[in-house]
């Protein structure tokens, strides 16, 4: 056997412990009886570590020594993997063992302390292992070897690669720009909309039943898919024939379960259209949590939030509820769904704010990373920052500060992800329309596939085979560029609130 | 750390990726995508190879050797662990390698064979891979060194530990000679059951419903355990916590839900209840196919075919299906839920025929391994016996010799299992009617929980820590006695055929 065949066979082999750990997390998100959970958390354990030493594993160095020599001879596909396995080989094994040890008990211990502290508003309680935390990965960055001054980007670059700090700078700067002022308008707009039936009870069967209808509607392949009731929504590509998706039914507010669906359903059509040879690879999860998100949200906003859409859809939706709907207009309807407020919770926050959230949690990390912020103050400068761009300051700790928890467990450099998400899909909005002039038509014809088809040709394809920013550019033809989302924004949102 | 410590964790290590297994199988068979699949085998193989490959290493051997010389000093749970861990080490150890690789590959493609045998009824077809499978498993129990001139009963013993042909020729004959007088005499009584209505339409929603109440005032625990739908139902013990079952709804026949459901639980009760400190150890699965099927015979027929079960729960299964039962007294449906009639398949088989079925298996399986019954003989044998023992002939093999999937799978010496379980369950009613003498008062009262308390007692909490014979000599204080299964068969079937 080449050492090609040799070293993908033993990355493939990670690749099944990783699919049956998502099988294991599916269950037990999805109905796994709650009895069976401590001794299934053993189980998850024994793959998790055969993962982490099969990731670590002096085997793995031997073939990433031997294959380097002759790598310039390997196709493509190897050359990604190789690439994208020796990097996390390299940040594993730059940490002494020990501290890694520590490092995964402190998460453990921080995300359990952080929900007690979130509950009980307790802002005290959490501050000393958020200290730890943060101090905790100065230091990994300082065993990576990071020399620019710029500690943060290698952070970034773990969900976002090449993403740095220069351009976020850059792009969020500019957005928020634009953003803001737009924001002032709406919220002193007199043409407020009417939300009070979005609230009213709406059957879960029903919605159930509406969720799946759209999820065809979407091209959602049920034959390499499922949908399931989760408290928190997740989709899951366990393999690219297997790639499901949960949702939650508020019966107080069905946007969380339809909404919460199609954005679900982005993702999950990212995964079921990844180049078939990606198959057990690291690189068949996509290329990155921003381009992941942009899929996401390209579905939600661009499909879901679409007038055209609801003028196909609206009908039907107003038959499963005919109480609710039965004497609202469309254009109420799409005018409440699109409604803007500004609020302290990022998960709640609408296409317009969702960005602020995101850029106070940005310039905090950056902060913290790069300057000289100190997790002591993180509670007044969060209010401040929200009364700055939001135009609110949070009354407590447990809707500010202590609202996530991304930092609880360590995932600092996530959070730019998700406004990268909303840009990259205006973006690829923008270009798709290049090629399907007629967008809005495919809605009456009851023919979405071509939208699906596009993603598919620009992005869901490759996976991780080429980087986010090449992504952006091979499609688009530009770099990042947050004009377009900004454009969108401001068209969208003149016509609702009439500006 | 002790070598009986590490010798448990090494066990249990194995038992975490039978239980990683476990998940992957109950979800491939309740509504894992089917595109998945292909890949999902992939993740099965690199799991079950560990398993393999875990329990006949080296470093296993070394943990038993060492473990065995300080075993007096070890407790029972070890003792018993080391004893059965051991057995199965050898059982594999025995076994060259390569034939071992070839044995593997017989069993997959003889299934696959078998499958399509019986669906075109073509015998010659899969012929040749039993003849195959059978040299194999002889040459096996030749590698096993069996001296004693019945291999037959090594194999037994891999389902029912003890078990020999001595005991089943001897409990097989007394019971078949009553029960073939007491069918002679049925199928000749001109009081035949009426049995029309139970094929009428019956909403699958509705039996759901019914299965789920039945399964409550089983106590099946819901909280460690979950019903699903499966084409072939089966019950699946993940870990205590974590037993599920799995039922059919066959709209045309409602006992295959109802009387499935009730048989699963009467498995999944036992896994359930096995003691805490067997969690993840080989003994936490019960302690013999016959001793399981007990447990699951006991539900189904002395609680889910008992008149007082129906008389407090026949009207709600009127009101479930009204128009199929309406106008049947409870006496007819009673009459017609156990009707008796000889018929070709065993897994449709009544209560009274079952164990005739069984007993020509056996005898084949038997003739196969200690005498010398050829394969190419056994439709006429297998014919002749039907005729001899249910007075029916299957005219085509795939009614006949064809019809189950053990043999093509290796499984020979499993079949006397199920009709053990049928003799182990009326020992076990017996000897708790000592108990329990108010037994049928326990449905008037609405409370079952008294049968699963005296089961968990005297089976259920052991697990496979004491062996079937025992587990039936301390529960009923004798040994192995086919007399109360006939004894309860002849009075229940005298007075509803009024023989």
């Amino acid at each position: 056997m080449t050492v090609e065949q040799q070293f993908l066979d033993y990355v493939k082999k990670i690749g099944a412990y990783n699919e049956a750990l998502g099988v294991l997390y599916w269950d037990m998100r999805t109905g796994a009886p709650k009895k069976g959970l401590d001794q299934r958390s053993e189980v998850v354990g024994v793959l998790a570590t055969d993962v982490f030493n099969l990731s670590t594993s002096d085997e793995l160095k031997g073939l990433l020594d031997k294959l380097e020599l002759t790598l310039s001879a390997a196709d493509e596909v190897t050359n990604r993997v190789f690439e994208e396995v020796k990097k996390q080989y390299d940040l594993s094994k730059k940490i002494p063992a020990e501290e890694y040890k520590k490092f995964v008990i402190l998460q453990s211990k921080s995300e359990s302390v952080w929900e007690e502290a979130k509950a009980t508003n307790d802002w005290a309680k959490f501050m000393p292992y958020l200290k730890e935390m943060v101090a905790t990965l100065k230091q990994f960055v300082n065993y990576w070897g990071v020399k620019d001054d710029n500690p943060y980007n290698i952070l970034l670059d773990q969900y976002e690669p090449g993403m740095t700090t220069e351009v976020l700078d850059q792009v969020f700067g500019e957005l928020r720009s634009r953003i803001v002022p737009l924001l002032k308008k709406i919220t002193e707009s007199p043409n407020q909309p009417k939300t009070d039936f979005l609230f009213k009870h709406f059957d879960k069967q029903k919605q159930e039943a509406f969720s799946l209808d759209v999820l065809k509607q979407l091209s959602y392949d049920f034959d390499a898919g499922r949908l399931d009731e989760t408290v928190h929504p997740f989709a899951t590509g366990l393999n690219r024939g297997d790639v499901r998706i949960t949702t939650k039914y508020d019966e107080s507010d069905f946007r969380s379960a339809v909404f919460g669906t199609i954005h679900e359903c982005g993702h999950a059509i990212y995964e079921q259209n990844v180049s078939e040879e990606l198959t057990g690879t690291p690189l068949a999860g996509g290329a990155s949590m921003g381009i992941h998100e942009s899929q996401s949200l390209f579905y939600e906003n661009f499909v879901g939030r679409n007038p055209k859409f609801w003028e196909q859809n609206y009908e039907k939706l107003q038959s499963y509820s005919p109480e609710q709907f039965g004497d609202v207009s469309i254009e109420d309807f799409l005018r409440a769904i699109n409604e803007v407020k500004p609020s302290f919770i990022r998960i709640e926050a609408d296409e317009l704010t969702y960005a602020l959230h995101i850029m106070i949690r940005y310039e905090i990390e950056k902060g913290l990373f790069n300057g000289d912020l100190k997790v002591e103050d993180l509670p007044d400068i969060w209010n401040a920052k929200y009364e700055e761009y939001l135009g609110i300051r949070p009354e407590t700790n447990a809707e500010g500060i202590l609202q996530d928890v991304h930092w609880a467990g360590a995932s600092f450099g996530y959070f730019p992800s998700y406004a990268l998400g909303y840009m990259y899909a205006a973006q690829f909005k923008a270009a798709m329309l290049k090629d399907i002039p007629n967008f809005d038509e495919l809605f009456e014809k009851g023919d979405l596939s071509p939208i699906k088809a596009w993603l598919t040709q620009n992005v869901h394809q490759y996976g991780a085979l080429k980087k986010p920013l090449d992504i952006l550019k091979d499609a688009t033809g530009e770099g990042l560029n947050g004009n377009y989302l900004a454009d969108y924004l401001e068209e969208k949102y003149t016509k609702i609130y009439q500006l």
